[in-house]
C-alpha cells in the first residue's frame, strides 16, 4: 500500500469548500493519524452559546476521513458509510482540536475514531468522540470527478 | 406536558447562528415531527463535488432536536447527548428536505430519527438516516442562559 | 440480482448456533424485508428483570441480516460491519418480535433497520430500534466455508 | 460520590442472567474500569464459525455498563440507553476479552466505551470496539425491584 505524499493530502483536505468555509485547518496527517482545528467564530454556535453539535460532527468526521486517507495510495479515497458522535461535555469556548487515528483498515473499508478537545487559554478538555466508517472508493479524490 | 407554541419554536430554531449561516430553514414543526429544508450553496459540498457529511449531519441533528423541542414546554429543551448517521448515497443535488420524527419522548431523554433527502428538480431521494438521542435540560432555551 | 430462495435463507437463518441457543425464529423473509419473533425465557433477563440489551441488539442484528441476505444472491452473503441501537423501553414481557428491512442495497454495503417490539398479551410496543450496515461478502453462506 | 464496593459489583454482575448463561466472567472492576472474559463453545458462533455479533454486543454492553457501575453509589445504577459497535475482524477464536473504560460521568448519564479483544493462544486482536450511553437510575440494583 503506497501512501500518498503529505502535500496531496493537505491539498485535498483544503480542497473542501465546506471546511474552508467552516475555517478547518490541517496540522499534521500521516500514517493513519490525522489532526486539525478549528478557531471558533459566533457563527460555529448553537442559540445557547456553544458550538453546534454540526461543527463537531463535521469535524470529527472530516479529521478521520483524513486519518483513513493517509493510509490509501493516490488512486482511491475515502468516503463516509457512518458516523457515530457522542458529545460528552457542552463548550463555551475559543477553539477546537480534533485528534483522528485509523482503527482497521480494510480492503473495502476503513474505520476511524476521533476525539474533539476543547481549548480555552492553555486548558484542553475531551468534548466529543466519533466512530467513522468509511469506505474505499477507486478513482482519484482531487475534486474533478463528482463521482463519488 | 405543555407543548411550546409554533412561534416561540421557531424563533428558537433561527436563532441558533450555525442554522442560520448554512441556510437551512424551518418548514413545519409539531406533535413531535419537524420538517426542514436547504437550498445547496457551492460552500456546503466536499471536494468531489457532493454535499459534505457535515452539513447532512447537521440538518439531520438540529430537525431531530426541533422535533424533540415541540414535544417539551417552554422551560426546558433537549441537548444532543449523541448522534448516527447513515449516509445512504452520495448527493450531487440542488436542495435538501429534512423529516424527523420523535420515537421516545421520556422524562430525561428524547430519541428521534431524521432522514434527509435529496431533491434534483422534481425528484426526491432519501441520502441519509439519523438517529439521535437527547436530553431533557430544564431551563429557558432562548439563548441567554449558555448554561447547557 | 438473483435472490436466493426461501427455503435457502431459512436453512441459512437457522443454521447459526447463537440464534438458535437462543431460540430466535424466522416468520418471514423475502425482498429486503425479515420479520423474527423469540419466546423469553429466564435466562434471556438482565439482572432487574428486563430483557438483557445484548438479546435485544442479537435479534435486531440477525433480523437485520435477514432483511440483506434477501436481497442477495446464493453466492454472497452479509457480514455485520457495525450496527447502532436505541433502547426506548426496557421490556418486561413474555415475546419480542422483530421487523427488519433493507434501507440501501450496494454493491459492497447494505443498510437496514430494525425494529423489536416487547409483547405482553394481545398488545405490541415499540422497545429498541436498531441501525445495522452489512458488507457485502462473496462466497457461499453455507457454513461450510467459515471464511467470513 | 461513594462508589459501591466491589463484592456487590462482582454480584450484581453475576446476577444477569443472561451473562450467566454465556458464560462472561468479571476480572476486574474499579475506578470507571471493567476487565471481563469469555471461553468461547460452540453455540456462541455464527453458522460461518466465527463469533456471532450478539455475543459481542453483549460482552461489550455489559462490560460498559460494570465500569459505568464502578463510579456510581449502591443507590443508582446504569441501565443502557444506546450502543454502537463497530466489528473490525471476524473472529474464529478460543476466547474473548473485554476492557471498558467510563469517558464521561454525568449526573443523568454516562458514556462509556469497550474494547473486545479475541485471543488464539497467546495472541491477542482487536476485533469490536463500541461507545455506550447509559442513564443513571435511580433505585437499587439488586434484582429485587425490576424496576428499571
Amino acid at each position: 500500500m503506497v501512501e500518498a505524499p503529505l502535500d496531496v493530502l493537505r491539498r485535498i483536505f483544503q480542497a473542501a469548500p465546506f471546511i474552508n468555509s467552516l475555517g478547518i485547518e490541517l496540522d499534521a496527517v500521516s500514517d493513519g493519524k490525522c489532526h486539525t482545528r478549528l478557531s471558533l467564530r459566533p457563527e460555529h454556535l448553537q442559540q445557547t452559546g456553544v458550538v453546534h453539535a454540526g461543527v463537531i460532527a463535521t469535524i470529527a468526521d472530516h479529521t478521520a476521513g483524513g486519518a483513513a486517507g493517509s493510509v490509501l495510495g493516490s488512486r482511491s479515497y475515502p468516503l463516509t458509510v457512518e458516523f457515530k458522535v457522542n458529545f460528552l461535555n457542552p463548550a463555551s469556548v475559543d477553539r477546537l482540536v480534533c485528534h483522528a487515528r485509523v482503527l482497521k483498515a480494510g480492503r473495502t473499508f476503513i474505520v476511524s475514531e476521533a476525539e474533539v478537545f476543547a481549548g480555552k487559554g492553555s486548558e484542553e478538555i475531551l468534548i466529543a468522540k466519533a466512530m467513522v466508517t468509511l469506505a474505499v472508493v477507486t478513482g482519484e479524490r482531487n475534486g474533478k470527478s463528482g463521482a463519488a
